[in-house]
């Protein structure tokens, strides 16, 4: 059997492991997932996050059960439950799709199919860093939300896979990250992973980033998306939305990146698409590895989506694998198939 | 001698007050103020907060200082001491300018000017909330920032006693509270504040804002200031000026309140406000009466900015006790003198 590792998956004869992301960065615990319920609560809880990581991470725990003897009828409803356990990000549902036909081939072709998905997913992201690579220049400042890099993917990230792949190869450049109420990816994994790969960074509360931008501080955005729709329109991370609302008043590009497996050609238009609701004690404090305070009154009501719309006409380039698409080329239908 | 008290301040027999805000809402602590060094100490702690409130309050420790002896060359270094507390509101360098005059004139006078300094600001709110009033209406979904209520001011507060008395006069209003990170004044006071004066309220958090005003479920902003220069920019709590460009975006109207005392008739304009940087660890983390837990790297380079400026150009009025100042009134000089 092939061996996997990503910087927060490992797939070997030992087992399927997560690195545990709610732990991050005050300790790294690998979380073995026995079942696929085992994953369906790994991804509810977010100790697996980031949209195509979850997919290929929910592909493998079913390869998982089909290994451990599960049968078709079981292994189909396994599939229906890893398919439902969270609604935005559109890559589960893709991933799971790719995986469906082959419930009933045998073992290995599961196995076979689970693993092209990982394999695949390493290839896109090197691929958007490939693509990506073109809007920068040298001396860039740029911003970027939510973690999308080794954490979020089986390979180097999405929007900062870009970043990281472009600092590997000489660019200069200057990250800043947004902490990402509520759930602080920002704060947490991105600050980490650029510690981690040697990005110079400086981490700023999500109400600052307008400040940055007027100061001249800022001079690009870069994103990732759960989901994007075939007119452009894409969900993301609550906070992006006005991330691209300042860009466009401080005339500063911003691009989304993402795997095509990103895409829903389905999805005519942003608001197509269900954004969750979380749990109001996100908002009303915080919680993980590194404490629980909750500061506001327990009884104040709170709003908790877990994403926002983006819509088309605020991005300056769509980064996927294939290429820089711009909005000529949504306009012409590049996203609908 | 008269006894003072507010939300968060009490001047009695028994001394001098503050509420702790820091402990707020957990906890409800009065803390003695023995002398000016101790009001010098709770204003760089911010337990006690808030533009106005800081210099009625730091009027006050010097009123108490001479009441308790203190030579006329020891109230000038004392006042010199107070006026350096904290560089941004300039409500706190009006109070002791005020003040200054007075040190040789004996206690009496002293005592009465800080007094005065208090009821001039419990009548500028009220003023303050009569104009504000005018720009409400039944059903207004209002988002406001920071804490700008009785916990800000020795009155009704700025922009928050305007939806405080127009609820209280019968409109029907639905307030949005933004947590205002870093120390978020939003979710531990301003979300109290709603509760105790029964204004229903959903709080979110900074990055949902935008997201708001594109579902239509807010439609007017009301933020207060710590100092408003003569060309009507103004520097408020950081985060102000990320809705002021939304706001600008989504053509929703965005005001700010504060007392004359705030305006800053020699300041010309934004950038000649200094911006006070405060600690990383406020960004790496939070802390309080309500427990302390940091979830970045403590290594993590970090910007913290206390305030920001907003230009006068995305100000759709200027709230102040001497009535409702639009663009072109400030044009003509309205805040030059």
């Amino acid at each position: 059997m092939k061996n996997l590792e990503s910087m927060a998956l490992r797939w070997t004869e030992q087992g399927l492991e997560l690195l545990d992301q709610r732990l991050l960065p005050q300790r790294e615990v690998w979380l073995g997932i026995q079942n696929t319920d085992d994953m369906i609560s790994a991804i509810k809880a977010l100790s697996v996050r980031g949209a195509p990581l979850i997919g290929v991470a929910a592909a493998l725990a079913l390869a998982k059960a089909a290994r451990d003897g599960a049968s078709v009828s079981s292994l189909r409803e396994q599939s229906a439950n890893l398919r439902a356990a969270r609604p935005t990000a559109v890559n589960l549902m893709n991933a799971i799709d790719r995986m469906n036909p082959t419930l009933d081939a045998g073992v290995e072709k599961i196995m076979a199919t689970a693993i092209d998905l990982f394999d695949e997913d390493v290839r896109l992201c090197n691929e958007i860093a490939r693509h990506g690579r073109t809007v920068l220049q040298d001396g860039d400042r740029v911003l970027t939300h939510c973690n999308t890099g080794g954490l979020a993917t089986a390979g180097v990230g999405t929007a900062f896979g870009i970043l990281r792949r472009a600092h590997e190869s000489g660019m200069k450049l200057h990250v800043f990250v947004d902490e990402t109420r509520p759930l602080l990816q920002g704060g947490r994994l991105t600050a980490w992973e650029c510690a981690q790969v040697g990005i110079p960074a400086t981490l700023i509360t999500d109400n600052m980033a307008a400040y940055e931008m007027s100061l001249g501080q800022v001079n690009k955005v870069i994103v990732g998306a759960d989901r994007i729709a075939a007119n452009g329109d894409f969900a993301n991370k609550i906070g992006t939305y006005s991330l691209a609302v300042l860009c466009y008043y401080h005339r500063i590009p911003f691009y989304v990146a993402a795997p095509g497996t990103t895409v829903d050609p389905e999805c005519a238009s942003g608001p197509d698409i269900e954004i969750e609701q979380r749990h109001p004690d996100e908002v009303r404090g915080v919680a993980g590895a590194f404490g629980s305070v909750q500061w506001a009154a327990p009884n104040v009501a709170v709003d908790n989506p877990a994403f926002d719309v983006t819509p088309a006409d605020l991005v300056s380039g769509w980064i996927l694998d294939r290429g820089l698409l711009t909005a000529k080329d949504i306009k012409e239908g590049a996203l609908r198939c």
